[in-house]
């Protein structure tokens, strides 16, 4: 394929019909309209082969995970995602590549009314970078830096499952099924991001591990933490099989893709009793903001964590 | 160095004073404040050794280069470059060649106020992803599809300079030294860009050469036009040289980012009066828009053109 066919698919599978956007792909550059007392958050992150999924990966999944690990970004920040910008390099422009990438973008993003409205692609090592714009209300964006002593800490979905799934993979072997799709098609938490908005004092997503993004919260914020290892939300199927692996890997693997957010304690009820009554996520209390340090309890006693490095890059 | 070392780099050096970053490097995202009547513009591109750039280039080349790319798109589109965010892969986290690569980008993006606010770093094959988000008053923003038959077509700067640039780098030649400052520190047109959208009815930045670049704008015009070879600014130094060389790589050559637009016959005497109060920048007319068909000319005369590919990676 043509540079201009695959920019004339990726035209055609994403054809806006919202009004905000003035200009799509096709020319120089985009143009959209920002509404009035909204404010524009942007996020870019980019993945490519080896460091963020395996050689034999199915585009599909490609495409799905380059739109998920930025939406889960506008997640972290409690914004409404509306318009994506792709970079797309391969060596080689395949159809069949492209056109299961554009499928497992497209599929994701219409969830979330995302639509990709510029970009280039360019002959070049296989690599996706795509930039995320989204709206939120004046002021009510969410930081890491906005954590106060007492606050509870909590996580969506389960942990250290994308890890796991990574490990069987690269093992050949295809199960528990629900961890090797944690990997390959992970979920955005975008409508709970939204909605956490209203009561986080802080919020980050869970990229590098839970460990490494909450320390990153807590030194944002300026506090430290004491985490809950018994109450970390594991798939059973990990636990069966090594509940020591599968601790170290809810606390160290990657690519989750999960919330941690802290709720100011007297928001509490009023939080978990509306989160249940809008999601079906998981949604697991881990522990709590501390003054300084970093602490981690088994059943209220000291634990010392360890990082196995059981799957990684 | 370590991502998060590359990161506070980035930030200390574009830490921004402007007021309408709310967040910026160092957050899952930053957030922006749009002014009222502005339309939001965003251009995303990508360089890759290579491709766009030698492998044994020095950083601040590439650094300078990723900002002019996009810079250039922006002012295609006549808009007013506010922020960006960095994609940067690299498969080693050089300190030195990290520093250098930040001041290249540093020194073109101060110059026009542009501050980096946000994006990742990531190990992986060379390649720098840069995107840059804009302002334009509402509607003047400028496209490829407005060309209207008897325009005049107009060119800045001088064209195949940095084709040729390229060309004496890969025959370790070092003269003419212009040329290959044209190829490894492109000129954005920001300010002429910023200054077109008055007077220009359609606009593209000439990056694959003028013949390519033209042909689009008259594509997405639906119009044709006429082209005077005679007129194509060429350094003296490349006519010297070889005159019909020089006008391919004029032609054909890429990597020019000069603006290449179309004026209404009637606004033709202002517009010329006022870009000469204004500005340094060559100006050359060099064709005109017409009903069908790409037509060139030499003093009159059909010119058949003739694509050497004397000079692409």
């Amino acid at each position: 394929m043509k540079e201009d066919d695959v920019i004339t698919l990726i035209r055609d599978t994403f054809s806006s019909v919202s009004e905000d956007v003035k200009l799509s792909v096709g020319d120089d550059g985009s143009v959209v309209e920002v509404e009035e007392g909204m404010e524009l958050v942007t996020v870019l992150d980019t993945i490519t082969v080896g460091t963020h999924y395996l050689p034999e990966t199915s585009s599909d999944s490609i495409g799905h995970k380059a739109i998920a690990v930025n939406l889960s970004d506008m997640a972290a920040m409690g914004a409404q995602p509306k318009w994506a910008h792709l970079s797309l390099s391969i060596p080689e422009a395949e159809k069949v590549w492209i056109e299961k990438f554009i499928e497992g973008a497209k599929a994701l993003a219409s969830k979330h009314g995302l639509v990709i409205i510029g970009g280039d692609t360019i002959k070049g090592p296989e690599m996706v970078a795509l930039s995320v714009q989204g709206l939120v209300r004046k002021d009510r964006y969410v930081t890491r830096k906005n954590a106060n002593i007492g606050d509870l800490i909590y996580v969506t979905g389960y942990l250290g499952s994308a890890a796991f799934g990574l490990h069987l993979l690269k093992s050949g072997l295809n199960e528990p099924k629900q961890c090797i799709k944690d990997f390959n098609f992970p979920v955005p938490r975008v409508s709970e991001g939204l909605f956490l908005s209203d009561y986080a004092s802080s919020m980050i997503d869970i990229s590098d591990g839970l460990q490494t993004d909450l320390s990153k919260l807590a030194k944002a914020s300026n506090v430290g933490f004491s985490l809950n290892i018994d109450q970390l939300p594991i798939r059973r199927e990990m636990l069966e099989i090594d509940s020591e692996d599968a601790i170290s890997m809810a606390l160290f693997g990657g690519d989750d893709y999960e919330l941690c957010f802290t709720i100011p304690k007297e928001k509490r009820d009023e939080f978990e009793q509306k989160w249940h009554v809008r999601f079906n996520t998981k949604l697991s209390y881990v522990g709590m903001v501390t003054k300084s340090l970093e602490q981690y309890k088994y059943n209220g006693q000291d634990y010392m964590i360890e990082n196995r490095n059981f799957e990684h890059f």
